[in-house]
């Protein structure tokens, strides 16, 4: 068999194209930037958002559902937010097509223009905040803590499956409370959430972080992060939350009335994490086979194949296979036998590493003799034989050790990949250079930050939270500087 | 406590709304004819979701995710659809805005105008034909089985919370076959899996049968449907299932090979159901009281309430309370102990009966000292003690008395309010008088339906789908009639 995919040596983008697309996960639509998320691909996102909706629950969140439509003038009640999102809009104009006069096809009905604009939803902040006015009149209305799941439109200009598309599929969280100090911890705790998401079920380690003025969310006081590092070296942004200030409660108008009966604006924060995870996800693990997935997220984790030639051998070896089916089945794990004699093991060997199930389970006759079976780990490779007798408790610990492996071993790759710098030359030849984080004095000023960006288009990742920065002089400008930040070139 | 929601017998209409604002279900938004569902109303839709999307996975689909837009162009491919939805679509016209020269605002930027205008899917056959066309090649791709959980948009004149919104949120199955056959009895599966959730799990029984030709899909060739009978005599469509034959197959060139080689057009459904579901639940079992939920769909199940004076007593209750949370919890059921003292036990029990949660249950010290509770039916409003011990037990078998309960109270409605008849005048006096289903033969035509529906506003809801037919007499024209069909007004 042919290799299907691109050697990342070769072209790293191109080879990531290969993945999602050979892998079956998503395809280009007829409509620019649109992707069709395919059923591999949307149930790698199922996993996630069934795992990020029960931790959202847990911290007290409920489920809503707000309009796709934003009108026009709601966009500029925040003075930042419509400029963050003007330029980069899908704008419905009219209600309805007709007949074209000549007869061919349908076109815009020039009598069913709207009156007023109506935006597909870049984010829902505006359309959220215009709610909570009416829902918001007292304490014992807050906090009020509202996820919601949906589809937004950025108009995007260069767009790639999964990490940056028109159209993309996301959860977002909207929450008002009544001091500063309950959004900042809300903000956090979110942070929090990602961060664990991100570590414990995608096997991914991430910085965690604030944001510089320049890359903060348009209409956020703070704009907190989670980073990883992908392994071409570029860093890709996983997560945000923003803590909102009063910005959107003063926008419309949002006050409650306190114990003492005082007015005041509530406190907001916003937060989401979007089907770009499945990008990162992809991105941060696979090889040149095809996709590394961690088996917490995998859509299934064991696929057993039999090996035979003649259809004695099949039952033998069926009737073994639907045993540990079952024993697989009761431990929680998910698992398939496939016996689909339309295609040979080698082909579906192939197919099942290309797709990235963790563990590959084959079953032949001298198997069967020695009351054993043979395992293929996808992220190391390796084979090795288990006996039949216990095989679910093993089978279970081996997917243990696969999820702490792909992250351990992502992890390494950070460390080797992140530099303390001290002058900007340094600086420059590793971020030309292998790329990674690095972490460097920063003066705090957007000069700096937009000189570095224009010499070398790395940016700010991150600015640490931890108060255990030691103070230094910037790099470029000799000014003193209160704290290391993280640069990196970014998707 | 007053009366939050108007009786039936005063406003019908009025009664609905209330049901839907007061219970905290859903808002108007800012944008026309376009909801808020609130996270009562969406726990709700979630429970359905759940166990709607668990039925199409056992019967072998998959869940995918296709653009949100789809190009004008498109929709013209096939005839009969373009001509069913072209007149109520939101139209995409323009991608960016800026801001307006006078400084107030923004604008639509005219250099941003797009070459094919987009329209918000109101369904999405053309845009998943389209991808299908590159997916299926050979008899090996077929059948394809695929769903999605989107949002749609249809500019409805008239629009209702939940059962007619502009835009709403649904689930659209797309599957494509090698044979008529197969498609025709995937579409009758779909049937008989949607009548199976609307009688088990809304018990809400339904007719299932077959459209006249002209209430049928736009682009089907047969479209089956399950209708419920409202409290006011009203039929509602819950649910469709469309054979499309080779249309949009046709329209979209979409061939397969078959064993033999050769080349054919592949068969195709299409099927949906959506939040108008969520509106049919709450007007078929709700009361003045407020809502009515079968416990299968409740998002809470059981209440517990203390009753007490002092706080040693709330102490006592509150172990006893903790004890019951427990031992129902571990029994599946969902529980909540309210021992919020910021409002009284006669605020709450409104506030319960209003949300419809099935079983109340209210602990005072007296009931510490009988080791019982009190329990109040939300359905028949029933109230009367039940021994603390074995409690959970008891509860469990309460829930499924009063999920069948619930049922069996509908389905007497239904038979109370079908009707057969032999001539105009009855089957006038029926319609305009107390409503409901009305049997009768008609002799096939357009003219005749189309008369009907002139004179009564009422329309063929179904034919039915057995073979046990009576021959007959059409009611107006006096022709042959094959079988009964039943009339109705609906939403």
């Amino acid at each position: 068999m042919s290799k299907v995919i691109t050697p990342r040596s070769k072209d790293y983008s191109q080879w990531y194209n290969d993945l999602v697309v050979r892998g079956g996960l998503a395809d280009y639509s007829a409509v620019r930037g649109c992707m069709v998320i395919k059923p591999y691909g949307f149930s790698i996102w199922e996993k996630m958002k069934e795992i990020l909706d029960n931790m959202f629950k847990e911290t007290g969140h409920s489920n809503a559902y707000f309009p796709l439509f934003i009108p026009k003038s709601f966009l500029s009640r925040e003075a930042d937010h419509v400029e963050g999102f003007a330029k980069e809009c899908a704008v419905v104009t009219h209600y309805r097509l007709k007949n074209s006069p000549d007869g061919k096809g349908v076109i815009v009905d020039p009598d069913a223009k709207l009156e007023e604009e109506l935006i597909v939803r870049p984010t829902s902040e505006t359309i959220i905040w215009n709610s909570y006015k009416n829902w918001i009149q007292s304490y014992r209305d807050l906090p009020l803590k509202i996820n919601q799941w949906a589809n937004v439109v950025r108009w995007e200009m260069r767009t790639r499956l999964f990490l940056r598309t028109t159209e993309f599929l996301w959860q977002e969280g909207h929450t008002a409370h009544e001091t500063e100090k309950e959004a900042i911890e809300e903000a956090e705790l979110i942070l929090k959430v990602y961060a664990k998401f991100a570590e414990e079920y995608m096997a991914m380690p991430v910085l965690q972080g604030i944001k510089s003025a320049s890359e903060r969310f348009a209409g956020a006081v703070e704009t907190y992060c989670i980073e990883a590092l992908m392994q071409d070296g570029k860093a890709l942004q996983a997560g945000t939350s923003h803590f909102l200030g009063q910005n959107f409660a003063k926008a419309f108008d949002v006050k409650y009335s306190n114990k003492e009966g005082t007015l005041d604006h509530v406190w907001a924060t916003s937060w989401g994490v979007s089907t770009r995870l499945v990008g990162a996800l992809l991105m941060a693990h696979s090889d040149d086979e095809g996709l590394i997935l961690p088996p917490k997220l995998a859509p299934l984790q064991v696929v057993i194949i039999p090996i035979y030639r003649q259809d004695e051998q099949l039952a033998a070896i069926s009737e073994k296979a639907n045993g540990v089916v079952e024993a697989l089945k009761n431990a929680g794990i998910s698992v398939k036998f496939d016996d689909d004699d339309k295609y040979k093991p080698g082909w579906k060997f192939a197919q099942y590493e290309l797709q990235g199930v963790p563990v590959r389970i084959a079953i032949g006759p001298r198997d069967l003799e020695n009351n054993q079976v043979e395992i293929a780990r996808r992220d190391t490779r390796e084979k090795f034989t288990l006996p039949m007798d216990g095989l679910a408790a093993g089978i279970e610990s081996l997917l243990e050790e696969i999820q702490s492996s792909i992250f351990n071993k992502a992890l390494k790759f950070r460390e080797e990949n992140s530099h303390e710098v001290e002058n900007y030359e340094d600086f420059k030849s590793i971020i030309n250079g292998k790329g990674g984080f690095v972490s460097a004095h920063w003066d705090g000023t957007a000069e700096t930050e937009e000189k570095i960006k224009n010499d070398t288009k790395a940016t700010i990742r991150t600015i640490p939270l931890d108060d255990d920065c030691d103070e230094g002089i910037d790099m470029i400008s000799g000014k003193p500087s209160k704290c290391r930040v993280v640069f990196a070139k970014s998707y």
